[in-house]
């Protein structure tokens, strides 16, 4: 299956950006910021979204009922060039009637280690931290730390 | 320096994305497209969006008289989990008076090997493809093939 776009210099560092066969999108640096978005923006927003859709699509499967999910994304860039993010701390609110936890971890681990395109592109010295809050039932929430499987341990090693 | 986003489930495998300190933008699967995108639309654009903003600066540095810079940019996605790219191909249309394809090419080579922080995350099996055009002059336009530093080369392997 292929993915395509085409994007066209404006002024400065900004770029127009056609998607497929005609959504837009702009991009722009740091500095100028309006309605566009950086390149490492859009780079982070890839990342949090292929694995929140694969979050709600398992869990879903797993009929587990799910009120609400929000996700938060934060990466943090390296000093020098190439200035790649070499922390990046993803956090998933999960809000439901008795979500069960082993069925939230099951998820993100079948995200990270099988399904999430993004991540599967990435090196192993780029580190995803990953934390997640299970909400909404009766009781206060709690907050986990997602732990990598054996597998992507050895991987990032 | 620190980037971050908000996601918000909305329905299905829908998400809106608030990005920074509010600009916005909504995900979704590729069977829903409208004002939306996906995740992985995200990750070529923002791939394509560093290496053109490089590009740019780094022509202009070199007094380069650009005048038109267009990019085009195509995933093929795997055909199983993870759907990664196994294959991403980019193509740079520059247009100017005078443009030397050394100053080009070395403008690639840099962004490549020593500024694109999105291709900094990359592994090495992600082959990115890279061709480019110089256009502009009373001469026929030229197509050539950009060769990976033996840096990336030895990387690669």
């Amino acid at each position: 299956m292929a993915v395509s776009a085409k994007l066209q210099w404006v002024e400065g560092l900004k770029f127009s950006v056609q998607v497929g066969e005609g959504r837009k999108i702009e991009l722009n640096s740091a500095e100028q910021m309006t309605e566009a978005f950086t390149p490492m923006e859009l780079f982070l927003v890839a990342l949090a979204g292929c694995t929140s859709m694969d979050l709600q699509w398992i869990l879903t499967r797993e009929r587990q009922e799910i009120e609400g999910l929000e996700i938060s994304i934060q990466g943090t860039r390296r000093e020098v060039d190439p200035r790649y993010y070499e922390k990046i701390d993803l956090h998933f609110l999960v809000r439901g009637k008795h979500v069960r936890r082993d069925a939230v971890e099951r998820a993100i681990r079948l995200s990270q280690d099988e399904y999430c395109s993004v991540k599967a592109m990435l090196k192993d010295s780029v580190k995803v931290n990953i934390t997640y809050t299970i909400a909404g039932d009766m009781k206060p929430e709690e907050t986990f730390t997602y732990v990598p499987s054996a597998k992507t341990m050895k991987a990032a090693s």
